[in-house]
This record gives C-alpha cells, sequence and structure tokens, in this order.
C-alpha cells in the first residue's frame, strides 16, 4: 500500500516547563512521515519549505523512505516558523510566534507518482489546501484522514466544512469537537459530526488517550503514563502517522482494525513526547515500537467475566 | 465479608452548566455506603448528622443494607452543608458555601458490632478522625482504604501523613497526586507517594478515568464517554465504594483483582453522574450493574498478537 502525507515541514522554537529550544526541525508532516515510515516505506510527502531548511533533515527522512518528489523548496524565501509556551500541564500553550513565510502561498503540487496512493493523510493546514490534493488525485483512496484544529473553525468554517465532507476519519482534539459541534457531551459532539461526512471520529486528548467514534460504535484508548513527558509538541501528528501507517500496513480499515491502529498511534505519540522534537522518533528499531505496543496492552488488559 | 464505611452523610446544594438544586442529600458515606450495597449487604456507617436530616434517606440506606448503628444524631444542631458550583468543563468547582455544624466536634465511635470489621473505607475526611477510627478497631481489617484531598493537604499536612501511613490503599486525585509528592509526572508521583505507606494508589481523573499503581505495576481504566453528566458529585466516592464493595464480596484483594474492582468502581461512578445527587445510585438492579461493567469491557476491548 502506498501512502501519501500532506502537511507542514517547518521550524519550532518551543518552550515547556522542562526546557526551551532554539529553532528545531518540526512540521506535522515531518512526524507524520516519520511516525508511518515504522510502519511502510511507500510514503510520499508533499509540502513546502524554503531553503534554509537543513539538508540532513530531508535525508533523514528519505533514508526512512519518505519520498520528497512533492516537496517545493523555494529559493531565498523562508520556512514555516511557529513558537510556543506550554503551561505548567502540558494540556495547553500559548503561540508566542508564527511566520507563514513560505507557507502563506503554497500551492500544493501531487506528483505524478503519488496520484493514486492508496491511502492519504492531510495533516492540518488551511482546509482549501487539503481539498486541492485531494482533487489533484485520480483514483479516490482507500482511506482519507484528515487533521485539523480550532484555528480553521475559527476562520475558514465554511472551507472546512466542506473538506470534511470528502473525508473518511476526522482527528481533532476534545476542545476541538465540542467547538465544532456545539455539544459538551462528547458522544452527543461525536454523532453530530459524523453527520458532516467523516465515518470515523478520532477524538484526542492528550494525555487523557484517545477515543474512536463510528456512529455505532466508541473505543477508548489511554495514553502511556510516562515518567518523562518533555514536549507534547507533534504528539497529534505522530499519533496520526502512527494510525494511519498501521492502516496502510495491515489494508484493513474496519473498525476492529482501527482499535488497534490507534494503539500503534498512541504507542507512536508516547515516544514523541520523550523528548524535544523530531528526536525520539528517528532510529526506532521495530522491537521498541512493539515493546511500547506490549506496555499499553498490559496497562489496560484485565479479565473479567460477567455471569 | 464485612465493611465499614467512615464519612460524611450530609446536604449539598449543587450548581452545574445543567442546572441547579436546592438542599439534596449528599455526603461521602451516603454514595460510598450505596454504590457499595450492590456487592454487599454486611456493611455499617459511621457518621454524624443534626437533626434536621431526612428520615427517608436513612430508611433507603437501612434498606440497600447499611447499618446506621454508627451514624450520631444530634438533637438541636444541623448537618454538614456543602454547597458549590461546577465550572464548564465540570472536571473544576467553586466551594460557594461550607457550613460545618455538626461536624466541627464530630468524635467518631466505631459500634461493637463493627470493630471486626474485615474492610475499612474511610471516606474524606479530617485525617484525625479518619485515624480515630482505625485506633478503635480491635482487628486489623483485611483492606483500609483512604480517600482524602487537597484541603487536608493544605492544612493538616502531618496528621495526613501519619494516617496514610496506617492504610493499604490511597485515592485521590491527579492534582493531589502532584500536591501530595510534589512532582508533575504521574509516574514519578506515584512511586514518592507508594514510599509513604500504602501499598496501592489510585490516582483518580474524573472523566479521563483512573490509574492504579503499586510499586511495579500500573493499570488505566476509563470512564465512560456519558451522553449526559448531570452532577459529577459524589463521583468519586462512588467509585470507592464500587471498588472496595467489589473487593470485599470477592474475598480477594490481589492487583489484578483490584484492576477488577476498578472497572466496578468506574461504572458506579457513572451512574451517579448521570443525575444530580443519590438519586441515580437508589434501586439499581443486578442486570443494570451487569450491563455498566459490559459496556466498560467493550469499551476498551483489542485484540492486538505481536509476534
Amino acid at each position: 500500500m502506498s501512502l501519501l502525507v500532506v502537511g507542514t515541514v517547518a521550524f519550532d522554537a518551543i518552550e515547556t516547563p522542562f526546557g526551551k529550544t532554539d529553532k528545531i526541525v518540526g512540521g506535522a508532516a515531518s512526524y507524520i512521515g516519520l511516525a508511518a515510515s515504522y510502519f511502510l516505506r511507500d510514503i510520499q510527502l508533499v509540502s513546502v519549505i524554503g531553503d534554509d531548511f537543513p539538508e540532513a533533515f530531508l535525508n533523514t527522512l528519505k533514508s526512512q523512505g519518505v519520498g520528497l518528489e512533492g516537496l517545493q523548496i523555494k529559493k531565498g524565501e523562508k520556512s514555516f516558523f511557529w513558537s510556543g509556551k506550554y503551561h505548567n500541564d502540558l494540556n495547553s500553550r500559548d503561540t508566542l510566534e508564527t511566520q507563514l513565510n513560505v507557507l502563506e502561498h503554497f500551492d500544493p503540487v501531487v506528483p505524478a507518482s503519488a496520484k493514486e496512493s492508496d491511502f492519504l493523510m492531510l495533516g492540518n493546514l488551511a482546509p482549501m489546501v487539503q481539498q486541492k490534493v485531494i482533487n489533484q488525485l485520480t483514483k479516490r483512496p482507500k482511506l482519507i484522514v484528515l487533521d485539523t484544529m480550532n484555528f480553521w473553525m475559527d476562520i475558514a468554517m465554511d472551507d472546512l466544512m466542506k473538506t470534511i465532507a470528502m473525508i473518511d476519519v476526522l482527528t481533532i482534539n476534545d476542545s476541538e469537537a465540542r467547538q465544532l459541534s456545539g455539544e459538551y457531551s462528547l458522544v452527543k459532539a461525536a454523532q453530530k459530526i459524523l453527520k458532516m461526512g467523516p465515518k470515523v471520529l478520532v477524538i484526542k486528548k492528550g494525555e487523557h488517550g484517545a477515543l474512536l467514534f463510528n456512529k455505532e460504535e466508541v473505543f477508548f484508548a489511554p495514553a502511556l503514563p510516562l515518567e518523562e513527558v518533555y514536549d507534547p509538541t507533534g504528539a497529534g501528528d505522530s499519533f496520526a502517522g502512527g494510525f494511519i501507517g498501521y492502516l496502510a500496513k495491515t489494508k484493513d480499515i474496519s473498525f476492529d482494525n482501527m482499535k488497534r491502529a490507534i494503539i500503534f498511534g498512541s504507542a507512536m505519540a508516547s515516544f514523541t513526547v520523550e523528548k524535544f522534537g523530531t528526536e525520539r522518533l528517528i532510529g526506532l528499531s521495530q522491537e521498541d515500537v512493539d515493546d511500547r505496543v506490549q506496555e499499553f496492552v498490559d496497562l489496560v488488559q484485565f479479565d473479567i467475566s460477567l455471569v
């Protein structure tokens, strides 16, 4: 199976209660691509950077099997930059600075080799840009997963509604689910959102795990309680990368397989938060991933027989 | 097995985003006793009320098998009263009013019939009062579970430390675990707290579930995503009642059985929050409880075989 990933490749500067970084490599597509690369190697990435971006990281992506034909490099321009500071509870953050740079006029171009991708992961971007990618495909993917955020609900709700009507799985966090639906109860929120188009909704709750809904069922995956959480940046993207990577690898998009995919996605996210930036997602072994997934199994496993 | 429950029997006035109540019956021991009564009937309650308390609720407790020999009724005095308002997210609240009334000079007296109870549940109260109960017992219970809150950490930390050194299982919420340990990471917090005496720690995370720790293991139980959450008051107490009730019924205090007990406790809490006050905990059938537990099983069940 082949996977097309769309999203930012960018710089972040991050401050958490445990430390701060200068400009480091980040961006939704970086995390998604790296996380997915532990499940399959047939990955293409569509994004845009300036000529200020480190070659070394691009080589890392390539060596992990992430193809960069669809990565535009704009001469004389600067890459997207985001700077933020996390609050003490790590569940909320303030944006300190956003420099759109190359993202301001980003016109995604899907390379010919990726126009028939089996799986499409649309990382957080303007809904119109996400839609443009869908419209360039010559074959409807088996599964389209879209991640978005409150920012687009605030300024581009109409575009967002059109885009999410075209996809299969929507991933948002709990406050975004409440904003999008106008419902406080996540159960009610999910049922409203599933009427907007997606067949499946994933509600990400950060350190509190994730919920998976379709119209009939609900599944809950915990986050692993970790001894050290340094930096939540990229956790949601790593989750999405692991989720769609596992689905693409196993070629099974049933709800039961999505339950497993959520556990693998959660495992990838649990690595990401242990270090700043993408560092922890580079150079993991299959055993590392399997051991981490086993920790999730052990964490929630119980045996109740009701008579 | 016999269970001794200690805690408040009191009045609450509650405001949530979904409505408000006048004075209704509440109190930790009311919720604990009712929740535990679905698992065993040999329950004694130690508490204090004024002569303003409705006879009907006392009869309800008795009809559920909760013995009231240890309930002091103070003539001419008023019952403990708490009034609070929940924030929109239902995870935090402001206390509007607290009238200690009979609680101000509460001197618990364990009735002779309960001095050899097999299980002891110490609901939230002044740590010295909790300790006085332990000291009146003529036989060390098989298991002592203690619930407490940040208030006692603020004003009676020394007493609290002495009391929790005497017990087996401590139940607190996540911010209290952080306060008690001085550690942000719940994993580190748990390990520090387990050095203070308890063999097992339960960290309650409200709508985000609960974590169970001993020195070697960790288990996570989700909260059920509910369509309607009206009033979180008493959820933690109902959880504790279901937890210790299940353990007492099954006579098994192993970590594996505590995993099951946490699911039963979570099930009882999930009923409580569906209505104001204790209403939902009255008149449940065994089938209601079993069906609810089955929903938890379905919620987290997945099947991953790692090669």
